[in-house]
């Protein structure tokens, strides 16, 4: 642990600036507790990242440590509450030091002013490293019995905020719903859907594929997987969580979702080569008294409740999600993405 | 009030079938308590169902008495708690005697099954007639004080329930609205940027008509009044309250709402020869956490709220908003759109 550590580096922007080179021990302005890095998982935009289509570099530098989907190891805990040898997940978002209204009061998943940073992929360093820091404040025990397992807690957090988004906008009105589809069994999907039967729910998995692990994942969980459209599910859903954002699935969803019904969407997908109509989204919301919604990121609490609910998931489910484990001098190969990909992650040696 | 009365009928999809008629007084059967009509409101649904595009005749008769926006006057309260002579107004929409779990609870206006009835629109007679019936708990008191403005209680429904849609799920997350606009000027619009004001928001309204009575009487509330496309507003608006239905503009509320913020829609429009791609739509609702919800109907609370709105607006600028008044003889002169229109009523003699 002296002159520096293998990382992940990228220069924002430009396309084909990915490497794995030797950078410097982490700043210790990044925060008090240093951490022995377990795990990092892949996802979506870190590819856009690497692909250069998305991404700012911290100010002063021209790359970027790539990599959001933490889990580590506390080596140093500084003056902080945490033991050395806790398993920790770093939050991703940090507020402006001028914040906005609502990231004053934590909740700087709703930034209003855009003004926010984000370790990996806006202005600050990310965990695809040998070693990272973080301000105790926005690191997140997780139950070291989950093992590399912990990595999963990041993408957890975005269904988990999704969910309490959807209970409290269902305190508009009296609603009780008893079922929910999901649309595309990928790890959010997957997840959400994990969290749709912890809650109750009747769940059902719509996505593309006719085979490999995704309809096995889905009846282990005893929720219902279907292929074709959303037509074809024969149900009116109280509740759809929407994965893709491919539009014509976002259309489906709004033309099949119950009246009084909630669409969330948390996908956002390329422009279709047929460009549905944003007519029959705009008066199927009305006569329907629809709520679409869009979430984003995730704060504190969404990272406590995500926490919990991985503990009471099954382990060996959650092994099942994570289908390809690449080592760090291999990132490149983690990020072609491959067809029976669900969740791929970089581990540590 | 012995042999009949002169109403307006139609039968539904048939287009140009309105007469003003003699029909037989008003069945014991939709209510104890017999009301002489004092004015009806003319909307757009008045107007599709005059033209054979909606609307359902009640059970074994082919003719509809039409009319939903309601005023009148008690002329025999039966065994009801009311007095003679209370101004009334009848509650629009009745859950089906096999109620789903919202008209189970009296939030008809979420229903969840479509099995209800509407007085005037789908399977029950109407208020544009001399006379007519309604059930105790569906009668509800408005200011005697408000006279024939007491007509504009049943457009004000459709927005105090949409406001308070709007503050319920503003509460999934912390949120301080300061600012709002309302896109339309005609009734709903109006009534809409009346309620915001009296909620103590910053009122801004746009509509595309430069002269004529809509910009005074959006300054006479405080608000600002503004032509032009959204983006030109040069405003972030924590608020849209989209009462056109026209997808362009539904779209450009998506565009420059705050981040975090609302778009209700309250208006059904045509589809539009360009149509607005649904894409942009979803990938702004994700990456700005908005919520996008539809509005119709409202349910017994929403009536007594807005009948409070309306006894606290001032009446002058109530009056402006009424643009022309005709008997019920020439309901077919009031049916037919001029340009200088805001609303539109059937005035008894």
């Amino acid at each position: 642990m002296g002159g520096g550590m293998r990382a992940v580096t990228v220069v924002p922007g430009t396309a084909g600036s990915l490497r794995v080179e030797d950078v410097p021990e982490p700043d210790v302005g990044l925060g008090a507790v240093l951490v022995e890095a377990l795990a990092v998982g892949i996802c979506g935009t870190d590819a856009e990242i690497a692909e250069g289509s998305y991404g700012w570099s911290p100010p002063g530098d021209d790359r970027l440590i790539l990599g959001h989907e933490s889990l580590g190891r506390v080596v140093d805990p500084g003056a902080s509450g945490f033991d050395v040898g806790e398993h920790v997940v770093g939050i991703v978002r940090r507020p402006d030091p001028a914040p906005c209204p609502n990231c004053a009061v934590g909740e700087w998943d709703m930034c209003s002013n855009g003004d926010y940073t984000e370790r990996g992929i806006k202005a600050v360093d990310g965990f695809m490293a040998e070693r990272w820091r973080i301000e105790p404040e926005y690191a997140v025990r997780v139950d070291p019995a989950l093992g590399v397992l912990g990595v999963l807690l990041e993408p957890t957090t975005v269904v988990a905020k999704a969910w309490e988004q959807i209970a409290s906008i269902g305190r508009r009105t009296f609603w009780d719903p008893q079922t929910v589809l999901v649309v595309g069994a990928g790890p959010i999907g997957l997840l959400g859907a994990l969290i749709a039967v912890q809650h109750g729910l009747e769940v059902h998995v719509l996505d593309r594929v006719e085979a490999g692990p995704k309809p096995d994942l889905v009846k282990e969980l005893g929720a219902i997987y279907h292929t074709g459209g959303i037509a074809d599910v024969g149900l009116e859903p109280d509740i759809v969580l929407e994965c893709t954002g491919v539009v014509g699935l976002v259309q489906q969803s709004v033309a099949n979702v119950s009246p009084g019904g909630i669409v969330c969407l948390t996908g956002v997908g390329p422009a279709a080569a047929i460009e549905a109509s944003a007519t029959a989204l705009a008066t199927q919301a009305v006569l329907k008294n629809l709520v679409i919604f869009g979430s984003v990121n995730a704060n504190r609490r969404h990272y406590y409740r995500a926490a919990k609910e991985l503990a009471a998931a099954d382990r060996g489910w959650l092994e099942e999600l994570i289908t390809r484990r690449v080592g760090l001098e291999e990132v490149q190969a983690g990020l072609q993405r491959q067809p029976e990909d669900i969740k791929v992650i970089v581990e540590m040696a």
